[in-house]
């Protein structure tokens, strides 16, 4: 991975927090890679649940996963808690990606310069109401809600 | 369960914070049995990384979980972070028993009066270094931090 | 713990496995605490789905943990899966206490003899239609599937 | 995601099976996006495990997690178990692309023909006595095991 890939923290527009935990480090003492990824989906669903003044998880159409990823560039440590900074790399009809970095804290409290793990989240808005789960436009409290997380 | 035996914020001798995770919630919109233990054994580790001033996991003694318990008055709200009481039931020779109370945050950012949860976490010191794992005493850097933490 | 305590495959009425997780390894090497939390719960609700005949999570009565524990007697080896061995200890009129047997499994694929840990975990049925959620009588589903693991 | 994509049974040349857990389900019921992960990773593990001959753990070259992904094709059922097949995309001189499809089981205990879910797990090897953790060649026992999941 080239170095110039790596994100910093003026990449994102809107911040959280999160606190690791024991159960997160493996047998090497890394947090294990899937529970980058409990990380990576709360700031995406914290972030929504704030900002769009509803309870998503009660509206029509939902947001399901349809992929997923994470680049890891340096280890977060345990204990201790990590900043992730979100934004919104498309923002389609039925679909947003979302990039969430997640950075250790700097001794100032602000997140470190780079980060030290990116996230890609895809959602894809389907209507919760049909078996068939058909995608459906993204509703109108969620588009409003992650505009400000478009960063170009 | 009496509700007089429902434990208290003066009950604790220690605070610690704690984030949920989206993946906590289960298919009721409950955080998940299992996940407060998570909470429950980063609480006593937590403590004991910052307090002990060593790295307990680099010890010869470790403490190995001998039984662990949690009951559930009320339930905590995701998304949101909750407040971890920390107190000693019991200081022995070998072993000791923690009591942690999950509370919601109250308003003013102190834990709520009434813990939402509490768990009973029993630790027995063993040898790491002795494949038969025999029971050892305390080692003096744990003993000494949780000394603080025997509230009678 | 006396050794008398430690719950042999004989005490337990019903049986399922689960496979353990790279992930449920802590940096001891051992499957931490929290996660057998998640095989205990599985091991209830996997046999109420199997034996109730109805898809208990759309039942207007939920069970809802009150109280859950474990004693952990010896070690579980990842890589591996376990035996999970369920028994009811008390069935009352709104709530079920069952015991959950973990055991590695044996050479012959049966149980090893001696559980190499047991949890205990209280469910509580309760009125999900009704936001103060009263408790109320177990299901029928529920009971008539239960009954054959109560042990005496 | 084109159908095309979707991978099938015979594009994968080892199998393993994970049982599902209920803590893996979320709100909506479905399994959650992270804990996909821990299947993927625990086939990766295990597989290296069982036909390296060696406790991986234990070597002084480890493999770390540079980059993982998933792309979810449809949802995997629970209570139940899938079956997980593995496969190598790329095998480098210091890492190792995997390719871990997730697939629910049939009737006949086969795999269905199309996966549920696709994993890529990106393993680096580095040195684990060396704090800077410097990127070294696969293990020899490493290479001998996955060589068979080459499949083209």
């Amino acid at each position: 991975m080239a170095a110039a890939e790596r994100p910093t923290r003026s990449d994102y527009a809107a911040w959280d927090e999160a606190t690791l935990r024991w159960a997160d480090v493996d047998v090497y003492g890394h947090v294990n890679n899937a529970r980058y990824f409990e990380l990576i989906d709360t700031a995406v669903n914290v972030f929504l649940a704030r900002e769009s003044g509803v309870d998503i998880r009660r509206l029509p159409a939902i947001g399901v996963v349809a992929e997923v990823g994470c680049r890891y560039f340096r280890e977060v440590e345990y204990p201790g808690s990590v900043k992730l900074g979100i934004r919104v790399e498309r923002l389609g009809n039925s679909s947003i990606i979302y990039r969430v970095g997640i950075f250790p804290a700097a001794d100032d409290e602000r997140p470190a310069d780079e980060a030290a793990a990116e996230g890609r989240f895809v959602h894809v808005y389907v209507d919760n109401t049909d078996p068939a789960r058909p995608s459906v436009p993204i509703p109108a409290q969620i588009r409003g809600a992650v505009q400000q997380l478009v960063t170009r």
